[in-house]
Formats: structure tokens, C-alpha cells, sequence
């Protein structure tokens, strides 16, 4: 993969921590992708520059551009997308200006969503843009989306998920044609409310990038039944919250555990290694990167409370994305959708057990 | 608690296993309910007879209902609903007809919900009923429904589930006023789809056995921020099996580390019994039964792989229902609540942080 000559446009200000983040996450980036890119950093030029000392390479590779005006955490996005001069929406209009081809913000995410719409717009075909992610399963990883977009979807809007994730999981994760499934209370195709049977019947005749799996329920999410799985933002969201609720739950009960007897401790002692492993495989820093798929730009969302290196991961991925050209793939696939290739009627290639 | 004269109606062919799960599962009951109760099972003789030589104080405590008739785990609702002499049905119009007080099922959740909503009907005042589950949370349990039966819902069920919830644990856990959350996408008043927000502004000022916590994210669930969780039964399917998979996903890494190299297992071998202890304390089986809440009738659901021990405790919960004289409250409350002691308007207890 190339990344020469592709510029990034940084919300410096984004997140709990803004420059302290984002500054040394830019220079890991740099260093992961060969100093191939250069960045462009939008907030306050005193708060920014102090980091600059320590990282030489990225002060060679980086130009900031000042503003004072900050989107704060608790904005709302109405009132976040008449300010021009922040730095999020200074970073978004990079994009559309051609100065950047992909911008990576931690700043609050409706804010960040309304203005990406307003600025960079949504890609030809796309009624809404959806949020996506990777999660791990026991398979490799999965992409999920929606992640909370769109609270409320329709049977078109799931069926324009499918094809924005069944790309991205062509573009990142290398599946020729990922298995896409719809997130359901049940596998039967008798189950679920009008939209989701509408939009499974659907994906279940068309030509799109990817096979059609069906319904997936909530715990073979992390099976790895499907390399892609669609959702409304509202369940996703939620869906997402409670697999970290219940990860964090069980990793308390086993510290616990281990901390109830002195022979729990030795053997916590002698796992210790094993067990930071365990950990590793499931570090939400190396799942790091909302993708805010179906706009005419790349934008990615860094999670608020990341560190840099889980910041410099959400920057990857937005490398990534424009060195795959994700959106131009879309563009064609969704043209392909709508010119009446589907539904195409034959029998659909089906997805490994 | 008394349980005396207690009948409990039981589907003895439901789930995957029948009378050879539940036979054992109704003598496990009869032992902890100190033989307080008695119990009606329904199902084909020939196969339960036989299960009762090893329990002579159960069949000196049980009637069987001789019918040959089932419902298949497969079978659709609206069917099911049209055979009147199914084991399933023949125990709930048990219930309808006063020779039990309750009932428990380990078949066809569909199927069971309709065929006891046809038979037993709504309590006055509760438009449809909700299906409710205990889940462990780091400080106790919480009571979430629905879990399935509404896959679409609006404001006033939602309030209504919040009632519901809220009587639950006041009877059951010993809540006294219960903090009740509804599950949402973010914490703050203007998150979340319409009927998600219109419900809270109502249970914020309404007159309700319970306090109202406010909105509850994903990842809070399990932190056990609320003693009743409330959301759509599309939603709350999906988060339990959600919960349920990120619980096996987190094992599976955990078990695969301890097998990674030799202190690893040696470490496992030490903390054995602290871990098979932090597995029970989040044993699926304790948690088993999920509560028909809202219907004129108690009815438990067990889930259809649950061993003897696991449908045991569904038995318990009916049996809690009926002594704690669960339906006669709802009633009181709901009754309460249309009779316009509510919004109050004053300012409301607020839940412990």
C-alpha cells in the first residue's frame, strides 16, 4: 500500500486531551506510514507547539493553522454547524477543498457527523451516512455499522449499509466478497420488525459486493458468522456499549477471583504474561476509528478518551481508506445498485458455515 | 415467603430435552419450596411416568395431564395459537382457569407469548405485555425488559414497561423505591429517538412505584447504575445476546492465553477454583426465566437449553411472583398512574450516583 503524497487534516483540539493526543499520535502515524504523508493541524498554535519539540520529523511533515475557537463536548450539533472557525469544521473543509484527502477528529460525535454532512455531503446514491467500526470476533474482525448515525433507519438505508461495508471490508480487511448479515432478534426470515425482513429479501436477490448471510443474532456477533453486519444506529450503538459493558464485567469478575485466595494470586502471577496477551486481543485502542462511510470525503472519529497510540490507529485507518480509494469504489457500486443489476434472480453464491 | 398451596402449572415437553429436564427441575423446586406447592404437568404420560420413580416426594406432589399433542421449537406463533391441546396450552389455560397460579415453559418463545396473551389477556391498563429478565451487574442485579416480546414500542409502553420493572424489584429484589433507566444512546435529555425521549420527560415528573434515573448507555448497564433497565424488545434481544457473546468472546481469549505456554497453565491450575467461582457468579442458569410481565396470569419462560437446575430457578421466580402477589400490585400502580396522581410536577427523589 502507497500513502505518498496524501495529506491528513487533524482536529488538534478534538477530545479529552487535544494537542497532548493528537501531536504525538501524528508523529507515530508518521513513522507507521514511512513519512510518506504530511499533516495538516487545526487549533491553537501555542498549545500545539510545545509538542512539536519532541517530535522533529512530524514538525517537517506538519503545517498548523491557527484558531482559538474550539466545539466543545457537550455542543449541540445545531448550534456546532453555524461556527465556521473551529478547528473540526476547519479540518472537514480542508477536505472538501482538496487540501486534504481525509480528516480524523476526537471532538464530540454529532457535531463532528452534522458538519461532515453539511460540508462534504453525502456520496451520490447515499441517502445518510453510518458510522462503522471493527470489532474482534473469533474469526478475525468484524465491521459494524450503524454505530449511531441514524437512529432510525429504513430498508434502503440498511441495504446502502450492506454495500458501504461490504466495500470497506474489500478495501481494509482484503474479503473479496465479504459475508454481510443484518443484526435480528432471530436467524428465521419470519423474524424482525417490516424494515429489516424488507432489507434482508432484498440483499437476498442483488448484485452487491459481498454474499448475502442472513440474520445475525446478537451473540454470534462475535462468532464471526459474517465479515460485515447492519444495523440501525440505535441498536448498533447500543449493541457496541454493551459487548464493552459486558467484557468489562467479566474481566472484574476474574481480577476478583483472582485477588480470593493466596493460590488465585500465585497463578494470577504466573499467567500474568498469558493473560496481558488476552488483553492485547481485545484493546479497544487497536479498534479505534469511527469511519464515517457514505460522505464525499473521508472523515474518521477517534474515540474522546483515547491516547495517542489509540489516536495514530484512527489516523491509519483514514490513510488506509484514500489509499484504497474506498470512495470511489462506492460511488461505482452504488451506481451498479441502482441501475437495475439487481435484483439479478439467480441463485446467490452463500457464505462459508 | 410463604409459598403454601401454591399449584404450578408446568409444560413438561417444552425445550430441547422435555419431561427428562423437567421432572428433575419440578423436584428440585418442590425441595427448596420446603414441599410447600404442588405442581400440574402437561405432556405425553408415557414419557413422564417414568421420570417420577426417582422422585417419590414430586409424585406424591404432581398430577399429570395426559396429551400427546406439542409445539415444535420451529412452529409459527399464529399457528400454535390454533391448537388448543398442546401441552403448552393446556398449562396456561390452567392457569386462566384458576387450577394453577402459574406457569413455566421452556418451548417456543413466540409461541408461549401468544398463546398467553390469547388465553390469559393484558392486565387492565397495560396495552402488551413485556418479557423481563434478571442480568448481574457489579452492584447486584437489574431487571431489563423487554427482552423480545414488542419489537417495536412507543412512549406509553415504555412507561408502562417502567412500571412493570419497577414493581418487579420492589417484590422480588427488595427494592423499595427502584431506580429505573431507559437504555439509550447517550446520557444527556436531548439524546435518542422521539417515543425514547417522550417516555423519559413523562417518567421524570410521573407518580411511579420507582425513582427515574434517566437514560442509561450500553457500556452502564452492567455497572449497575439503575435497578431496572427499560427499551424496546427489538433492542433489548439484541444487547442481552449481545452481552451474552462479548461474556464468551472475553472467555475464549482468556482460556486460549492459559493454554499458551507452561506458567500459563500452571497459573490456571492454581487459580482454578477462584475462577470456576467468578464463572458462577455469572452462571446462565441462575439467571434463567424470563418474567411475562403485564399478562392477567403469571407466566415464566425458560430458555429452551436450560439443564434441570437452570429451569429449576425459572419454577422460583414463578413462584416468587405468586407469593409476592406480583399482579395484584401492577394493577394498584397502573391504576394509579391513569388515575392522574401523575406528572406531579414537584421535584422527584433522585437515584443514588
Amino acid at each position: 500500500m502507497s500513502f505518498s503524497g496524501q495529506i491528513i487534516a487533524l482536529d488538534a483540539m478534538g477530545g479529552d486531551f487535544g494537542p497532548r493526543v493528537v501531536v504525538p499520535a501524528a508523529a507515530l502515524a508518521l513513522q507507521e506510514l514511512k513519512g510518506d504523508v504530511r499533516f495538516l493541524l487545526f487549533g491553537d498554535q501555542a498549545q500545539i507547539q510545545p509538542f512539536f519539540n519532541k517530535y522533529p520529523d512530524l514538525a517537517a511533515s506538519a503545517t498548523v493553522h491557527h484558531t482559538t475557537q474550539v466545539v466543545a463536548n457537550d455542543e449541540k450539533p445545531s448550534a456546532v454547524i453555524r461556527r465556521k472557525d473551529t478547528s473540526m469544521r476547519l479540518a472537514i473543509e480542508a477536505v472538501k477543498a482538496g487540501k486534504a484527502q481525509s480528516v480524523v477528529s476526537a471532538g464530540n460525535t454529532g457535531a463532528l457527523m452534522a458538519s461532515a454532512k453539511l460540508v462534504l455531503r453525502c456520496l451520490p446514491g447515499i441517502e445518510r451516512p453510518a458510522i462503522a467500526s471493527l470489532l474482534p470476533t473469533m474469526k478475525g474482525d468484524v465491521v459494524m455499522l450503524d454505530l449511531g448515525a441514524n437512529l432510525v433507519c429504513d430498508a434502503a438505508m440498511l441495504t446502502q449499509f450492506a454495500v458501504l461495508g461490504a466495500v470497506y471490508s474489500r478495501a481494509i480487511k482484503g474479503h473479496e466478497t465479504p459475508c454481510v448479515g443484518i443484526l435480528n432478534v432471530g436467524a428465521e426470515d419470519v423474524k424482525g420488525p417490516d424494515h429489516v425482513r424488507e432489507a434482508a429479501a432484498f440483499l437476498a436477490k442483488a448484485e452487491f459486493p459481498g454474499k448475502f448471510y442472513g440474520f445475525v443474532e446478537g451473540d454470534d456477533l462475535f462468532k464471526g458468522v459474517a465479515d460485515v453486519v447492519v444495523t440501525d444506529g440505535f441498536t448498533g450503538n447500543i449493541a457496541l456499549k454493551v459487548a464493552e459493558g459486558a467484557g468489562k464485567i467479566t474481566s472484574f469478575y476474574m481480577k476478583d477471583a483472582f485477588m480470593s485466595s493466596f493460590s488465585a494470586k500465585l497463578g494470577a502471577l504466573l499467567a500474568r504474561r498469558a493473560l496481558a496477551k488476552a488483553k492485547m486481543r481485545m484493546d479497544p485502542r487497536a479498534y479505534n476509528g469511527g469511519m464515517f462511510l457514505g460522505l464525499d470525503g473521508i472523515c474518521v472519529k477517534s474515540h474522546g478518551g483515547m491516547d495517542s497510540y489509540g489516536f495514530s490507529r484512527a489516523i491509519l485507518v483514514a490513510a488506509n481508506l484514500v489509499s484504497q480509494g474506498y470512495n470511489d469504489i462506492v460511488a461505482k457500486e452504488i451506481r451498479a445498485l441502482a441501475d437495475g443489476k439487481t435484483p439479478s434472480g439467480g441463485e446467490k453464491e452463500a457464505c462459508d458455515a
